[in-house]
């Protein structure tokens, strides 16, 4: 492991809501000191983090991501990435081209799972969209909603947050307690927060389509009134493939720099992670 | 108004859920007695209900159903259907053809609803597809579903009810503790209750889809974890065309009469509603 980036859901695990024992970490950039293909030895890399059996119904159609039978790196029964020697399938890696930096590659899988809702979901070119949220997952789906040509409202409680959105282009707005109601086609939760899913319901226009980007634990209250009412689809989404990641970054049309805090050894891992849930911190990495 | 079918709609607004005050009702067959075109006359009619502005960009798209400026008939703001006498813009109306009898016609206005979920989602002939609830809205939606084309699993927890999908030939089952998981790619949550959305979401494919077909009053608590991380898509689905409906009742392919409990006169419809709330019953209808 040469960076490894620590997500939301690492702090989610740290606080015991999956019952997760073992080494968390499923944002990293390495460099391969053993492989059976001796190709990949010495290759800076990253990983897909869903190991999955290649002999499903799921796999069989590109969706490793779902098969049944995964573990997830740091997440599910495989060892994740905050130490210095990790393991992954060969065919997980993805060799991070020259251009990209050491630790841009590590928002590699988060750009991915944004990445992810263009799979899911179609977008036309110059459709308006709107994204609620401006914590790092939300940041850079305002980015790759933005690259794919979409004219992005970034929705957040935090004015310097919001500036990196404004930075790179895009619309960004504080919110406030009336929202504007029914206005999008397209709308992102990703507040992390029950509140930013009524929120989103409320915002959509009929027969509009909301992508759930958000991690959240429990149950979450939601007022399927609406939803039925205004025929609203509501889409959860999750892990993306990484090769649209990799291009993003690589022609500079996602910029994931400001999105880092902090950079802290991995022996202070302990302090990282204390400092990564401090309010108004954005990514905080370790470094090997 | 010649026959008027009682909804669980009805029964919510009788309960006084959503501070509805005035005449309910929304599922009719009746005969014009007036109107501005002389021609509608004596005509059997049911009608769409809800009452659209015509100006606005649903309703040029066809969608006077999400027109912002609707009224409803007997839900909001107009007068409903459990009287003698009602009004409906003649646009509104739909001629009944003589081959489908009062008392079935009273069901387009539901059988619509069902339909609707083809309007919305792209299900192919031949595929398998749950349907949970066996509620009025629940036979109807297995029957149109059937008559799609599609093979249907219906499940509900009332023997009696479930017989009448039986009778179709749909593959009819009591919702047991442990339900089949990860099973469908297509499951239709008629069951009105949160539970009944949370088992759908179980029950669900990755990357599947479930139609929230449930009127539920308040928030409902969803777990939406297995939302994101499965990846599944929920779409809210209400009202739908009536011709479809029409056409499934003038050809046969969907039979109504089981679903039928009682038919009340008007002047009992205190009574009727009583009834109409008992469990174990279908369809209650007033005739005027």
């Amino acid at each position: 492991m040469l960076y490894a980036g620590i997500c939301n859901t690492d702090l989610e695990l740290q606080r015991g809501y999956y019952g997760f024992r073992g080494t968390p970490g499923h944002e990293f950039v390495g460099e391969v000191l053993e492989a059976n293909d001796r190709a990949w030895v010495g290759e800076r890399v990253v990983g897909e983090i869903n190991l999955a059996c290649r002999r499903c119904e799921w796999c069989a159609r590109g969706l490793g991501r779902h098969c049944p039978k995964r573990t997830v790196l740091g997440i599910v029964n495989h060892p994740g990435a905050f130490r210095e020697l990790l393991t992954l399938p060969e065919h997980n890696l993805h060799r991070v081209p020259r251009r990209i930096a050491s630790e841009d590659a590590v928002f590699v899988e988060p750009l991915a799972a944004a990445c992810e809702i263009l799979d899911q979901v179609q977008i036309p070119r110059g459709a308006t969209v709107g994204v609620l949220g401006d914590g790092k997952l939300g940041l850079l789906i305002g980015q790759v909603l933005k690259a794919h040509g979409a004219e992005v409202h970034q929705y957040g409680r935090h004015k310097e947050k919001l500036r990196i959105a404004a930075d790179r282009g895009i619309d960004a707005r504080i919110i406030r307690k009336n929202m504007p109601k029914a206005a999008y086609q397209w709308l992102v939760d990703a507040t992390g927060s029950g509140d930013g899913l009524r929120q989103a319901v409320g915002m959509t226009k009929p027969r509009g389509t909301v992508i759930l980007k958000s991690t959240m634990h429990g149950l979450v209250p939601v007022d399927t009134a609406p939803v039925i009412v205004n025929e609203i689809t509501l889409v959860g989404s999750r892990c993306g493939r990484f090769e649209p990641a990799l291009r993003l970054l690589q022609n500079g049309r996602v910029d994931v720099r400001p999105l880092i805090s902090e950079v802290i050894p991995l022996k202070w891992a302990k302090a990282a992670f204390k400092q990564a849930a401090a309010p108004g911190v954005l990514k905080v990495m370790l470094q090997s």
